[in-house]
């Protein structure tokens, strides 16, 4: 189906990623991900202790949080900390990306230590849950490799590679990696956590006012793993593999 | 494949499913809604007047919220009011059953009406959320009648029916309609919001644990459409169609 | 004095009361007690160990929350939770329901367990507070059978039986167990918590616009005696006694 | 009976009892009131509107708030707003406050005017309820004379004057004016507010552990009444009647 | 320059000041402090035990706490329990009490005992957290005075006076002790805290809308330091020296 | 006198500064800031409506917030959002900012039109606060030239630059431009708020635990003279001037 998309993208063409590993400076894992103009900086901070509700099981935890900036936004949002309480969003969001990251972690590799990851959206154009989610994976990993470095693992306990991507339905046509103008208009969003080895972690899959129908769910599919293909390059030339 | 379940049913059967509208004496429209151990009482408020940023537009609107009893569970929960906010699970939970309402409601006959939907659990047996969206659909029926009959609107805004059900990968063998231990077990959990006439709504699948398949996937929404026509039987019999 | 109540009551009847013991399937005690159209669960809830300010003492404790479906009144009310606090009515009514029960038990026999009370109002058509004490009675003492079967206690730790009721002067004349059009239109409201064995555990008078009598009082405290007695039956029916 | 209470007193001998009207310099009406070393400043303060569910019924309304320094009390006690709410005793100290003061009011003749009353405990030794209620009396008196100097009412629409007092059981016997040695020793508490002509506008009385009984709750009655009346006389001299 | 002032006061003239020492019955330390109409009550308790981070370090704590009374003030302020948390203002006031306070005592001869310095503000007219901190000083030694004669103390530790004084911009003139008058329409604004043998603890200085020049800074300073002398001697006879 | 910096700086060397106006895509106005290792990004988010207080003033408003991202410091903090409510030091620092802006706006010329300034610490490395005041002017002035070119405004309402920088005593050495080594060892701590033509907006001076002298703060003063005139000339060359 032949559909113009307001950034001129092929259907099945992704934005440009960038991915620069070590942006923070006192992160013990960092990476500042750019999927266009949607910008995400994501620390990984190693703790020398798991919850309580590990303690001599050997395991550890990776956990996540999820903010934006108040001016990140075509109009600035109102700062979370005024009215009190995280959003709705926020917190399926950040909930959404610590599952993520322990479906590809073999826990009990980890020792008893415990990672946060703190994605904090700097400039928002659609996409950020699915920027931050490849994005911790760089974060992670280069915590991992401090963390075995300084002698509190015995391995970089990752059993896979992990990429999301939003993809939906525009004007009829199904489209990989919606921005702010796609995703505001899409009739039919999808995010997707897909692993390099071609599992799947995660679908959220929403109609926006009419349902959709299994024929264009499974095209979105498809779009989502040729993207996540693109990330997981990036990904890897990240760190350097 | 050949799994037992703890409840002794086949991979593809339902909990028995017992639905009685008209529950509540003040509620413009109500439901009881069980699905074997889980039962939810769900409510429909009408609102002589739609939420400010509607005004003018001749559209209504739909919410929902939902809340479980203290000891609706194994273990008493703590009421969410003591700890002052909504836990992340809560909110994702309401609005994926305001989400569903909407997707097959025509907002633009609702004449600038809104309708909150309250689902509360009086005891949990697993699949709480998606017994919600399918008692809600009887409970909201209800009210629209009797706001027809009220002269509030002039047609039963619906546009389709609505059913939820989860689904599960329990010890290697995707099953319908998971209960608590089955729920706490399952490697891979699946909730599917579908319509009468096939059409999606909502897909959320998450790994427990381990990634999963496509093809694991592909077997948990056949077992849900296989399970919504069961509960699309009870919900018309419910609403004496 | 001849008045006609709404219900067409004789202003010393009661509504029709119904128990139903064991109503919640995980709690160790409950009770779904109806006072006409009010209808309200209570659970009691059994914890190992008692609050730390008792440890060592050899005493237990029984406290109680309390709350309502946000449909349970004729109109919808808000969601306590959604406000981020409990009102000052909801605070009132706990700890009334908490001291009453902790007033006809021995606690020093409670071997250093602690009870929770959960009073949750299904429907409400006035005296919800005076049905939920009564009410606990029956969960508080199945869940204490509980206890003594599994070995925590070895008595049931009851000294009494205990009951509560509402009175009111409605149109010049005091009348008994007040229902919402009632409550509503009452000069003066009064509720008691009264023992089996005649002694007082509670009383709350209120003056709702002009003061009243002492005379008034009298009559009120007068059939709040002979309610008590309707509901001790209606109790004892449903432990079993 | 025979008893020797902490302080000294008879049974039925009030504590001292001072009135100062007037004591704060920016409120409309105000009285520092000392019930022995019980300490409390009320003011009452007047807006010229109502709130907002009063608008064109010519009615006005009393509200009360209460609060106690952190340092009144024996030990320090948290301020509320460290823990972000007040607590359900401070609620019902404050809805008994307002309550007591509106029925004595005719509302009707208060122009659609709002006054607050806030009762600031500075030192505490039992009674600081009953002793705020009765100094209420005062500071809304003065209130109202300057409301009606600066023409904002046309009477002072009091309908009565009101006092409040607390008795108990202690060592088995009925005394007047609890401190706070005896408030936490004794068996049964009761707050009465009474007005002078007689009428009783709320009773309180709870079992601390046992049960009381008829008879014993009668006599405390009787001393309630005592008390008020010399409470009434102290509140008339500070109003200079 | 020639100013007149509100109060008629020359403008190095302080308002009169009294400290009353031991005002509050319960507390180990305490002081009524007046400046002019600004009244604060000032108390000082005492806890046999530091915050945790000082365990096994020898040194103790001051921390303070600040509140108005909600008719303190002109107009009456909302009490901050009902918004839930304590505004900017308070913070910075009650974290500058703290800090003055320690930074005259030896923390390290305080056994690691702590002590909490509460400011309620009674009555206000410009001034309060100046009259806090001067204030605070007495409270404070009668509180070490206590904790010395107990046994808890080896010493009184503090290691100076201390003294606080806000100074203005006042119509041109630089002018001592502001009152409210003033303060509400003064271009500029200075709080100082100094000590006894001449050191500086803490400036504030504040350009309410246009800034000040460098050579109206040291006149304020100048005025500062007269007035904290006054303010010394009614320290010193309070405390008895 | 001598002392060595951690960085090797002079007593009166500043760090490097950058200043990249225009920074962030969505913002009327913005500016990130780096003094050396601290960075951080300042919007400035134009609303075509001032504070309801201002009405039919013709004044505007510039109000001003700040946030730190939970890894900008070398232990991961805690986000504000999650504990509630914004610390003490946060709610000083935005109140800072904000009147630091308007001591040089003349708000009469903002056509009640309201300016939010949002400060969010990317990295920190001491001097924060000073480092968000500097930045924002830039961020403000492009948002008053955006605005002014949008025809909102008449002109560019400033009447002055700002500067502002924090200078220390560190090892009984007056230095100019603390960073965090040197901040968390310094005696003394003064933050300045100074304007391009001389005048002082705003002096905060702190001992950290001994008392300072007049003699060692007009030392800071003058260092931090210096200090302003190097951020006014980055500042000049951001705007283009």
């Amino acid at each position: 189906m032949s559909v113009t998309r307001p950034s001129g993208r092929r259907v099945d063409e992704m934005r440009s990623i960038e991915m620069i590993p070590g942006f923070a400076k006192h992160a013990e894992g960092s990476c500042f991900v750019k999927f266009g103009d949607t910008h995400v900086l994501v620390t990984a901070s190693f703790e020398d202790k798991a919850p309580s509700w590990l303690r001599d099981t050997g395991k550890g935890w990776i956990t996540a949080e999820y903010g934006m900036l108040p001016r990140s936004t075509h109009s600035r949002m109102r700062r979370e900390v005024t009215s009190g309480k995280q959003s709705g969003r926020t917190q399926e969001i950040q909930r959404l990306i610590g599952r993520s990251m322990r479906a590809v972690v073999d826990l009990s590799k980890m020792n008893e230590k415990q990672i946060r990851i703190d994605c904090d959206v700097i400039q928002a154009d659609g996409g950020t849950r699915t920027a931050s989610i490849s994005g911790a994976y760089v974060a992670l990993y280069q915590c991992f490799e401090w963390a075995y470095n300084e002698g509190y693992l015995n391995s970089i306990p990752f059993t896979d590679t992990i990429q999301a991507i939003s993809c939906g339905i525009y004007e009829g046509a199904a489209v990989l990696d919606l921005d702010y103008p796609e995703d505001s208009a899409a009739e039919t969003d999808a995010n997707f956590v897909l692993t390099g080895k071609g599992g799947i972690v995660e679908i959220q899959s929403t109609a926006e006012e009419e349902p959709f129908s299994e024929e264009e769910f499974l095209r979105l599919m498809r779009l989502a793993r040729i993207g996540c293909q693109s990330i997981e390059k990036a990904q890897l030339k990240a760190i350097g593999k």
